[in-house]
């Protein structure tokens, strides 16, 4: 498989291609992250921003702009605005997560605290919105806004639906748009409204990012449980010591026995974990092959991102972003 | 005065000349709180949207919109906008205060946790650029970007001041536009923009409502450290043991001996408070007069906005914005 073989990975090269783009964006980032008065902030801000994430999102709407030859600079813009909302919710999420550490680093609510965190957070989303409404388009405005809205239900019904068996595949899917697909989609989304395409077009896009989104996250959920893939920087087993409720877990629960019940309610609703609970949990998974099951739904999702951006016109920036949605299955297959 | 023999407080009598409006606003706030899925949502806004808040600031768009003649609803849409964004930053300043009552009820953080707090606030954040949206006008979501982007950056300001005697008035002054006059000023501002009104009209509603929050928050401080007019529900000394540096004390600061230094180092840098320490306080604000010149600064700004207001034409409403300013600071008259 080309992948393999590429000297570049899907987001390596859409990173060179995009570079003069993504170092608008990072200009754009520091000078917008700035505060006069509270120098809090961009400490904060750079922390995070800085730590090498991959800048997918924000590349999602610079590619999905360019690809049909935009020319302008509110691409960047919005691109900004992208990766400010998500580092927003990043924020927030490790003070509700109580977490201590992310990309290996520790997080910012450890080295200052909660408290700054989540005002940090706010300002960033605050500032989002500026850079929004700089484009002048009231369409890009309301697609990011429902994305927020998305995202930030999506997190109350996780924190909802965590330890609760009764979690369906629906309210699933929806707990994973808002963590990951929502901004996926809208990043997608208003690289083609920026450029001004039609509605069919941004509605191709619109499938593509929510697509390869909900891929991206059923591969998180799926790693977790150590299918083959699994790399020592995911660690095997957190989403079952958090009680949360992911895809090869509500398709085990929902064909178990009485005593397999027991053993969901006591680990997961009771949240009463004893040694080997995690490889009993495994064995149950094994054995409905859930796990099997959700590197299936994984490929699909991808199949689906894959073919909406395939009906776009011939563009190299098209292709890679083809490639990116099987790259991001690659380590399930 | 006519205030005190008035059967009705000022925003009493914008209460029931706004019903209508205020009604549909609450009706709009309801929808808008929904959430299909998480119903902790709507639990945790309504704990505190339906709190008894006196929407102050909702009523300040209703009028600024009606004093124009403005016969439209996008006012309405704007005040439920700025009442989503006053309770998202109160969820949030809960949890960074880590208060435990607001409004003399338990806080959502304590009835729930500090992570339904933060997302639902989150949520409510984005369903106001949601309805913002709504009304089609990209001067709104400026204005309103901007407040949110001021508020936010204002909170991290005070948190990073707190206990931090350097604090200069002019850093003060951002602070408290941070926590009040900031959406205010928005709330007046768009209410003017909504009714079609031209650039010096505007910015007079601007100042008004500036002046206003600026005034309303220094009251709110001078009555901290129990001014005439404090009442029950107002506990002296709060600001003194957060160790907040409010007018009273940063102008007391300035003028110190080297002797008072020490106890506003100890006190308030190093936070060791003993017994007597917050009377040995009052009795230094007492000796500068500082706590009288705090007062006399609300009476400032509280004639700026009265001026301001009354620079618009004649209007039953602008006559009642008028009497707010003054009521505003009526309890240290």
């Amino acid at each position: 498989m080309s992948l393999d073989t590429a000297v570049q990975k899907p987001h390596e090269l859409l990173a060179t291609t995009l570079a003069a783009d993504l170092e608008a964006v990072n200009h754009l980032i520091r000078a917008r992250m700035a505060s006069e008065h509270a120098p809090r902030i961009p400490e904060v801000t750079a922390h995070l921003v800085e730590a090498g994430g991959k800048r997918v999102r924000p590349m999602l709407t610079l590619a999905c702009a360019r690809m049909f030859g935009y020319e302008g600079e509110h691409h960047q813009k919005l691109a900004a605005t992208v990766e400010f909302i998500h580092t927003a919710t990043l924020l927030h999420d490790d003070v509700v997560d109580e977490s201590g550490q992310r990309r290996g680093r520790p997080t910012a609510n450890l080295l200052w605290d909660n408290k700054s965190s989540i005002l940090v957070g706010d300002y960033l989303f605050a500032r989002a919105f500026q850079l929004m409404v700089e484009t002048d388009s009231l369409r890009v405005l309301d697609i990011l806004a429902n994305a927020s809205a998305t995202i930030a239900e999506g997190e109350v019904l996780q924190l909802t639906a965590a330890s609760n068996l009764a979690t369906t595949e629906a309210i699933y899917l929806q707990v994973i748009r808002g963590k990951t697909a929502a901004l996926f989609q809208a990043a997608s989304e208003v690289g083609g409204v920026i450029a001004g395409q039609d509605d069919a077009t941004v509605a191709a896009l619109r499938i593509f990012g929510d697509a390869l989104g909900v891929s991206f996250q059923i591969v998180d959920d799926y790693l977790d449980y150590g299918g083959a893939g699994t790399t020592l920087d995911k660690n095997v087993g957190d989403d079952f010591r958090e009680r949360k409720l992911t895809l090869p877990v509500i398709r085990a629960v929902a064909q178990a026995t009485d005593e397999e019940r027991a053993f969901w309610v006591k680990t997961i609703e009771k949240g009463r974990q004893d040694e080997g609970d995690l490889e009993h949990a495994m064995a149950l998974i094994e054995k409905y092959g859930t796990l099997e099951q959700t590197r299936q739904e994984a490929l699909r999702w991808a199949e689906v991102a894959k073919s909406a951006m395939a009906s776009m016109p011939e563009h190299p920036l098209r292709d890679m972003l083809i490639d990116l949605a099987d790259y991001v299955v690659a380590r399930v297959r």
